[in-house]
């Protein structure tokens, strides 16, 4: 039977085969570090639950392709303590900050056509471009320069007549850069001066450690209409596991095309968009005492890791990840057997191989992802486990 | 901005323009029966319910991409029951059955590949075919016929070697047609011989009304690997909020496919699981209970409307939708007609035009489809001003 070349074409998740990897760990009694993931551990706040027990309904229907008015409008609220100008018409409610990333691909760009990311990126974008038949060029930023923003020549090298789209995250997956104000404004002259779409995954706007000020795509003036917003509920709360995200834009073209999808597949989830109205609620000593944990992590681990011999990784400025790169050949390689041929004391780690985030797998190979989303306990411990790993395994490959 | 050229080939619902209406009609106080619409006005069973006052969580974190293994465990011995012997792993938990007809299309076929499907049909199988790049020729099936299926030669006249999948809905929606078991192993033999995939969305296979046998397409020897089972436990338990379905099938390498997919999007909803999982044990009085109401509006529905003058339905045998025939010159007219420009005693109907169902609009032009998710009570009010509204109408157009 025929499996279609996109599928073919679609990565697979390197992340996958190391989660078989650490199953196994796990089942042979040893304890697993999971750096790898951007699931965090912090609680979801109570209001959120409160919701679901305050429930008072008889059926479970079909929700509004949209999502719910009561949602978006409160949407509104929020975004305009972030200087965001919205009206509700101009929310979509969608399936996690994912489906909003397929149905902006999907609305606006044709097979063949071209998108720009930044090079490490999200996984996912260069998954859904294949699943959308649109090409990913990059733009690459480095570790040695904290991945901050080439200059514009070089995205004005990767333009085409095919170009459509640039796509930034900002706080960024995985390297937890910002950009600077003049950065942004770099972005919106070169997407003004050759009429792109700006898609922006502003996910981890909560999650910013520097003084510098946030400034979201929808801050850009004069490219209103190109700019669409990429968002979700799920890492503010910590309940990525209700799959509420949204699809944010001015231009009304692009909310009618957007709007056919949201038909086809019906409605957002009905609970989730619940629970993430509820969430809009929480107090602010939550967001807070999440802040200052995330903080403390950010530092406890970037200090931790600077500190083992050959390792590097830049102080991310928001998000809850970081880039590392480590003294070894190879990370996937090193990631594997971190799982499969070490342990040290009963436990061991999972790290997500840098090369997953490059558009090219050859690059990054001796960087890995950490998301801090483990307690500073955990995390000293598999700073430490981590350290042990590294001397054994190039004493074994040195 | 450019808007891809796939968003301007899907269809825009007519619903949505004629849910305009029925708002207006409503703000200016007006009673609609909504007869357009797959929303059971079922309550759901109190154990969907009782699985939120139950949940003992602190997080709401992200669930595996194939869904819970005890949901899918679960849902293996629901499926035994039907005869059909499944194992977990053959299971992949989807975002509704919308998401596992996307993630066919998607694994399966390439862009302008063919995929035959029987005329009328949901209209979403269409629009995403559309999504994916994909062509749908279509077999027409006629109310005159009461939607049996053609002879195989009409299957055979569709086929070019760019065919790769049938797709049947069976019970169908909109038809409430039962495929018999000769009509079952005649699409047997055709996809056998010319190795399609058969795509089969079997939702409604707890609403059939007639002594007639269940034939699922996993009831079928031979083509095993060649099925693909579309499922949501949205009609069943009146849950279509929670976004729960399921892609099903036995043919490993589509399972690989449709799970780099599934990755991308990384799960479905938790919250939704969790009720999905708690329905799969609602008491056999509850279903049995929902059969017998949705039987009786079935007889009740479909003799009113055919003691109206020039009005025919024939009787569907699942489901709970039926195609009827209208004495107008042009369904969507007098649809938003009701809406517009009638009321009887402050009150209207909304009905689904029927050429929304068909691959050619033009087709259809004199049918709506009904569906039976009001009480009786209800039905019987609409039934009589359905009579009035046909009365005014072609007094007014005669």
């Amino acid at each position: 039977m025929q499996i279609s070349q996109r599928a073919q074409n679609m990565p697979s998740s390197p992340i996958r085969k190391l989660a078989r990897y650490a199953d196994e760990a796990k089942r042979n009694g040893l304890h697993v570090y999971h750096l790898n993931i951007g699931q965090p551990d912090i609680k979801t706040p109570r209001c959120a639950f409160d919701a679901l027990q305050d429930l008072d309904r008889d059926i479970l229907e079909y929700s509004p392709s949209e999502g719910y008015k009561s949602l978006r409008t409160k949407l509104v609220s929020y975004y305009a303590e972030y200087g965001i100008d919205l009206s509700p018409d101009e929310i979509i409610i969608t399936c996690g900050g994912s489906e909003a990333v397929q149905f902006a691909y999907m609305a606006c760009l044709n097979p063949g056509d071209e998108i720009i990311v930044t090079d490490p990126s999200y996984a996912n974008y260069m998954a859904f471009a294949i699943s959308a038949g649109a090409i990913v060029k990059s733009v690459k930023t480095s570790i040695e320069d904290g991945f901050r923003l080439p200059p514009v020549s070089k995205f004005e090298e990767q333009i085409t007549d095919k170009t459509k789209a640039i796509l930034i995250c900002n706080p960024n997956n995985p390297t937890g850069y910002l950009y600077t104000r003049k950065e942004m404004q770099q972005i919106r002259d070169l997407v003004k001066k050759h009429n792109l779409y700006l898609f922006s995954d502003e996910v981890y706007r909560e999650f910013i450690y520097t003084k510098q000020p946030y400034i979201s795509a929808c801050h850009l003036e004069g490219i209103e209409e190109n700019v669409v917003l990429i968002d979700s509920v799920s890492k503010r709360y910590s309940e990525c596991g209700i799959r509420i995200g949204a699809l944010i834009t001015k231009n009304k073209e692009v909310r009618k095309a957007v709007m056919k999808f949201c038909q086809a597949r019906l409605s957002p989830p009905l609970i989730g968009q619940l629970i993430a109205e509820a969430s809009l609620s929480t107090p602010q000593e939550y967001m807070d005492e999440v802040y200052e944990e995330y903080l403390s992590r950010r530092n406890f681990l970037v200090d931790g890791l600077n500190k083992i011999d050959g390792v590097y990784s830049p102080t991310p400025m928001g998000a809850f990840y970081t880039m590392v790169k480590l003294p070894v050949d190879d990370a996937e390689k090193f990631c594997q057997w971190c799982l499969t041929d070490f342990s040290y004391e009963g436990q061991t780690l999972m790290m997500a191989p840098g090369s997953g985030f490059y558009t090219d797998p050859a690059e990054g190979r001796n960087e890995v992802r950490m998301a801090y989303v483990l307690n500073k306990e955990d995390l000293g411990k598999a700073l430490f486990v981590l350290q042990k790993a590294l001397e054994e395994y190039n004493k074994q490959n040195g």
